[in-house]
C-alpha cells in the first residue's frame, strides 16, 4: 500500500513536472500529512528535489515545489533497427540525457552478432550515464517484429530475417531488468506520452520505415491484441493480387510503402548506406520519378489506413518512422484516399480526420522504450530507494 | 449505493441463472446479512423468485435458490432492417418471450413510413407481452447505419437511403426509455453475452447481409470508436480500383460480399421477396454460378478480415447476419485468405484463427437489442421496483 502511494506520488510528478505538496495531495486524493510523509521518504532517497522560494531550510513551506530528480535512477531504451542500433537513457523526468547510435545494416545478420553489438553500445551508454550522475534502473528494447508476451523470444522479424530467436543471454545484464517489445507499440506509447490533450488520446500511430507497423491507442491505452500481435498495418492487403510480400501474403502495404519499395520505385537501389536522404533531396528538387514513388506510397498508406479508420474510428492518424521525413509529399495523397474511402465513418465529423507527421520522427520507438523503462522503475519505488549498486 | 448493490444482485443472477443467497454474497463481496436484506427487497418487488427444496415458508434456508422472475419487467428489442422489421421482448432472465416480425423492403422508403410500421409492430409485441405477464421496461432499436451517441439521429444508413434522420417523435413511446444503436454493435453484444468461455472474449463479429458491419470486442468490451462509428467493415477497401460503392468509395467489401452483390453475381436479380433462400438452394444443388458467387464473396470477406486481423489480433472471427446461412460455402475461401494473409500475425499461434458462423444467425442484432434493454433496466432497480404502470 505504502509502495503504491509512493509510486503514485512519483507518477504524478512525472506527469506534471513540478507541484507543491498540497497539489500532490489533491491530485492523488490523500491527506496533506500522508503526502508529506511519503515526500520525506522520497526526498531522503534522493528521488525528489525541492525548488522554488521556500527551498532551503523551510521544508514544506507553501511556495516549495517538488520535482523528480535529474540524477539517480534512469531508464534505458534500446532499438534494434533494420539499419541502426541505438541506446539512450532518460532520467526520471523523462529527459533523454544520453544517446549513442550506430548505423549498421542488420538485415540477415546473425542475431547473436547484432545483439553483441547492441551490448557494446549499451556499455558505452551506461558509462556515459554514470558520468552524468545517473544509475541504471531498467532497460526496454524495441524490435521490429513479433515478440512473445514474456519478451523472451522474437517470434518473427521478417525485415531482420529473424525467426524464433531466443533472447536469453544476448541482452545487456547491467542496466537493470530488461523487457523487449514491438517497436511500433513503443512508438505509439512515446506519441501518447508526448501529448497534453487528452481528447486526442484515440489515434492510430504508424511506424513507417523498411517495415511498417502501427499502434492503436484507444482512450489512452495501447490495444495490444489477444496475443500481443496487433498493429501489423504493414501486412494489411492493399491490392490482393499485388506483389509477393516477405510475410507470404500478396500486395501487403509494405510492398508499396516500405522504405525499400519506395526507394526502388524512385529508381534508387537500396543498399548499405543508401538512405531516404537521397530520396528527400530528389523530392525537394521536384524530380518526377521520385515524386511519383512517394505519391504511390502515400496512396497505398491511405488505402490501408482507410480500412483501419473504418474499423476503429480514431480521432487522429499520426505518421512516425523514417518515412515521416517525406511528409510534405506523402501526406497529401494519403489524406486524399482517406477522404474518399472513409465517408461513411466520417458521417458525423465536422472536419476531416487529422493526419499529421509525428514530431518525434523516427525516434518514437527509442524514446518510447526509455519512457517505458522509466515508468516501470517508478512503479517500484522500493527498488529505486534501495542503496545504489556500486559502479 | 443501495441501488448499486441491488443492481449487482440482479446482474449476478442474470449472469449465473440461479444461486443461493450465500453464493450471491460470495460473488459480489458483501456479507450474507447485507445480501439477505437486498434479496428481501427484490423478492417483495417481484423481481426475484425462490425455488428449490426450501422454497415455501423457509426463506433463506441453505437449499433455497434465487432466480430472476420470468414475469414482471421486460426489455424490448427492435430491428429496422433493410428487408424486415422485427420487435421482440425478453424477460429479466434474458429469454425471448415475444417476437413479431414483418418482411418489408425498406430501401428508399420514407423514414416516417418505416417507423410508423415499426410502432404498429411494437404495439402488437407490447400487447402480447402484457398477455404473458410482462410489462415494458425499455426498448433498444437496431439500425443498419451510423447513429449519434445520444441515439437521437441516424446520420447515415446508406442501405436504407437514410441521411440525417431525426428520430424524435418517430419511435414507440409506451415501451419505456428508448435507445438507438448500430445493428452490428448490438449483434456483437448478443454474441458476447451468449458466450460462457471468457477466453474467447476478444473477437471480431461480422454482421453480413445487404450491408456489412462488424463489432470489435476486446477483453469483453465493445470497441465503439471515438465517435461511436467503428466497425465499418463493409467499407474496408478490398480492391482499391473496384466497383463504385454507395458510400462514395471504390471496391469496398460491400460491393463484393453484400447480399445484393452476391445475388447479382449468382445471376439472381435482387428485388422484393427475392432472398438468400434461392441462392442457398442453388448452392446445395452444386450450381457452378451460385458457388462461384459465394466463393467470391468469401474471398472478399477474407481479404477485408485479413486487414482487421493483422491490426487487431483477435482470438476469433464470428460471421453473423443473413450471409451466415451460406457458411458451408462462404467460410472455406474466407479461411484460406486469412491463412495466406495473416501469417505474420499468426506467428505465435498454435492453431489457425478460428472462424465460425454465429449460432445466433441473422438474429444477433435483434437479440442484442432486447438484451441491452434488459441490462439497462437491471441497472435501475429503483425504476423496476416502482409500482407498475396501469396497462
Amino acid at each position: 500500500m505504502r509502495q503504491q502511494n509512493l509510486a503514485r506520488v512519483l507518477h504524478t510528478l512525472a506527469a506534471e513536472g513540478s507541484l507543491s505538496r498540497a497539489a500532490v495531495a489533491t491530485r492523488i486524493g490523500l491527506t496533506r500529512a500522508a503526502v508529506s510523509t511519503l515526500v520525506e521518504e522520497l526526498l531522503r532517497g534522493g528521488l525528489l528535489v525541492e525548488e522554488g522560494p521556500g527551498r532551503s531550510g523551510s521544508v514544506g513551506r507553501p511556495g516549495t515545489q517538488l520535482r523528480l530528480t535529474d540524477r539517480g535512477p534512469c531508464g534505458f531504451g534500446a532499438e534494434v533497427g533494420v539499419d541502426r542500433l541505438a541506446v539512450c537513457a532518460a532520467d526520471l523526468r523523462g529527459e533523454i540525457r544520453v544517446r549513442v547510435e550506430r548505423e549498421v545494416r542488420n538485415q540477415q545478420r546473425e542475431p547473436a552478432a547484432v545483439l553483441a553489438e547492441l551490448r557494446a553500445l549499451a556499455g558505452r551508454a551506461r558509462a556515459e550515464a554514470v558520468r552524468v550522475g545517473l544509475r541504471p534502473a531498467g532497460l526496454a528494447v524495441a524490435v521490429p517484429g513479433l515478440v512473445t508476451r514474456a519478451g523472451s523470444t522474437v517470434l518473427r522479424a521478417p525485415n531482420l530475417g529473424w525467426r524464433d530467436v531466443e533472447l536469453a543471454g544476448l541482452l545487456p545484464t547491467d542496466l537493470g531488468p530488461v523487457t523487449v517489445h514491438n517497436e511500433a507499440s513503443l512508438g505509439g506509447l512515446a506519441e501518447l506520452w508526448s501529448r497534453t490533450e487528452p481528447a486526442a488520446d484515440s489515434f492510430v500511430y504508424v511506424s513507417a520505415q523498411i517495415g511498417i507497423g502501427a499502434s492503436i491507442v484507444v482512450d489512452g491505452h495501447l490495444l495490444a491484441g489477444a496475443h500481443g500481435f496487433g498493429g501489423e498495418l504493414g501486412h494489411v492487403p492493399v491490392r490482393p493480387e499485388g506483389p509477393v510480400c516477405g510475410c507470404g501474403g500478396r500486395g501487403c502495404l509494405e510492398t508499396y510503402a516500405g522504405e525499400e519499395a519506395v526507394l526502388r520505385a524512385a529508381g534508387i537501389e537500396p543498399g548499405p548506406g543508401v538512405r531516404l536522404g537521397a530520396l528527400t533531396a530528389r523530392c525537394e528538387a521536384d524530380e518526377a520519378t521520385a515524386l511519383r514513388a512517394v505519391r504511390r506510397a502515400g496512396t497505398a498508406l491511405g488505402i490501408a489506413l482507410s480500412g483501419a479508420v473504418n474499423l476503429l474510428d480514431p480521432r487522429q492518424v499520426v505518421i512516425g518512422g523514417t518515412l515521416s521525413r517525406l511528409a510534405p509529399w506523402l501526406l497529401p495523397p494519403l489524406r486524399r484516399e482517406l477522404a474518399r474511402r472513409t465517408t461513411v465513418a466520417a458521417g458525423g465529423r465536422p472536419t476531416p480526420l487529422p493526419v499529421t507527421a509525428s514530431p518525434l520522427g523516427p525516434d518514437g520507438p527509442l524514446r518510447g522504450a526509455a519512457g517505458l523503462a522509466v515508468r516501470t522503475a517508478l512503479d517500484q519505488p522500493a527498488t529505486l530507494l534501495a542503496p545504489a549498486l556500486p559502479h
